[in-house]
């Protein structure tokens, strides 16, 4: 332990619905551990919504209003952090422009994901200036606050180090303004949907965290487990079963143990263990779904929390802007 | 005359050093023109100016100054117009930011100035993320204050199709929110420099308004003129004349159709004919330079106007994306 300030955390979530137990187990739960030990800006990051609803945009607000719900109903502390919604901090829209002026076109049409994206959201016809443009409205959305620490799955590592070479290039430019950005590598553990594919809300087969007790149950007793288990008597393996990956990310280890190995010598049956989990959810979920209840009953509480975290976040992005235009001289 | 309100104009120039008669005789002669038939914004465009001086940003501001004195001491009057500086206006990065979202890759990838702009600038290394986008900056520099009419020369008038087309697209997709913008088409006659070339800053060759009498008569009475005039007695053609490019903007017309005829007849020396123009500019500059010399002794009021102009453009920029935010559902 030391005497030094915190040290600063950004991190930006997708309004795109209800969350589910795959964004609880990845983003979510990991933004509850860092409250306390860091400086926490957590971003409900509407214009990347945008950039991908343009189309269907209306649902934006509502789902902004969903994810805060689920944000504090898990127990995110907006005393404790800065919870602000992306929008609504115009400085994030400005460090954009101005990062978007020294920033090498090639940089951003080399990220992989751009095409990759772009297959995969076909439909929504996503090639536009602005999509191309998005790991800059990363780097603006984490420099604003001057963050050291950004929070990352394996798969945003590359937008992150493209944030750094931006972040390099205006120092170099304009004078040492920003810290450079260093990922902390998050664990994003695979759960199964229902269907045993990936969970994702876009498959259908996700479990949200507002679904009631029963709603889980009904979910996850009909899952297919490991296939070897045709009869109660046949040892499973529970690195092959999907619904084992829920227990992996909502049982306590000790427990999971004992499970796997009664699994692999046919010990245990599979409603047995899938009760289990049933129970763990329902355990974690109870505080929830109280939490839940009270916002759910005061919908202007939410909205004023988030006005509190946008006030905040805009005081700390203006100090940050207030030093780039010095820097750059306007 | 109807009673209808006046329509909005919006223009835009960028702030790149002191103005030259070439600056003059094209746009901002006609935002004299304009400002009391229309409702006009004026903006200083730094941002625009940043896309290409990213690597010198410190003259921009200078160069701002520089333009504000030139434009309020030429008569552009800040009572009658809004007069302002971009950056200062944050809601023209959130609206570009909010444009960019919706606007295809390929009709900024199409535009032919873009690759242009490139060889002519090869300097500045202008192939920038920012750059590309400059049309949809400028989509959101006339939108923003729902300008109905643009002054363009020619060459900017594919500019001005693609950002009708953003705005046909921003209609179309959240309602009708924007006029759609018409270009008025703007003369901007071709000078002359000292060299015979076209007048511009970057070969050196340029008559600034600031020049006193002295300096504009050194730099016009060694011109080259129509090369037939070898002898005083040698007819001449003043459409081959690069000296006669400066009548035909700054001498009027009756004196000019009588040059012209006498230098067809040799009935008038090159010298005396430079003369004219001279004595024309003199004319035409002295009110500018009395006022400039006020300005320049008294910057604090320059800055004072600019941040005034800067305070209507925001009020009625807010007004606007108070709509554009109802519209998206933000």
């Amino acid at each position: 332990m030391s005497d030094s300030p915190k040290k600063t955390v950004l991190s930006g979530i997708r309004p795109t619905g209800p969350a589910h137990l795959g964004n609880y187990a990845g983003a979510m739960r990991n933004w509850l551990r860092l409250q306390d030990e860091y400086n926490c800006f957590y971003s409900i990051v509407t214009w990347h919504a945008l950039s991908s609803e343009y189309q269907n945009s209306r649902v934006i607000r509502e789902f902004t209003f969903e994810m805060a719900v689920d944000l504090l109903s898990i127990g995110l502390d907006p005393e404790r952090c800065v919870l602000f919604v992306q929008s609504e901090v115009k400085e994030h829209a400005e460090l954009h422009l101005l990062l978007s002026m020294i920033t090498p076109l090639p940089w951003v049409e080399r990220v992989p994901t751009f095409k990759d994206m772009q297959k995969e959201l076909a439909e929504k016809d996503i090639n536009t200036y602005g999509y191309l443009g998005y790991p800059v409205l990363q780097a603006a959305d984490i420099l604003i606050y001057r963050a050291g620490i950004v929070p990352v799955g394996e798969d945003q590592v590359a937008h992150l180090e493209l944030a750094r070479e931006i972040c390099r290039r205006f120092n170099r430019l304009f004078g040492e303004v920003f810290p450079e950005p260093q990922h902390m590598l998050t664990e994003t553990p695979w759960l199964a949907g229902t269907d045993g594919r990936k969970m994702s809300k876009s498959f259908g087969n996700a479990i949200y965290l507002k679904d009631p007790p029963e709603v889980i149950k009904e979910k996850i007793a009909p899952m297919v487990t490991d296939t070897r288990r045709k009869r109660r008597s046949d040892p499973g393996e529970p690195d092959d079963c999907p619904v084992f990956t829920l227990h992996r990310a909502f049982v306590e280890k000790g427990r999971r143990d004992e499970l796997a190995a009664e699994c692999r010598r046919a010990g245990i049956g599979c409603l047995e263990c899938k009760n289990v989990v049933i129970d763990s959810l329902v355990r974690i979920l109870t505080p929830y779904w109280e939490k839940r209840a009270l916002y759910e009953k005061n919908p202007g509480q939410v909205w004023a929390i988030l006005e509190k975290g946008n006030h905040r976040a805009r005081r700390a992005a203006q100090v940050t802007m207030g030093a780039v235009r010095d820097a750059v001289g306007f």
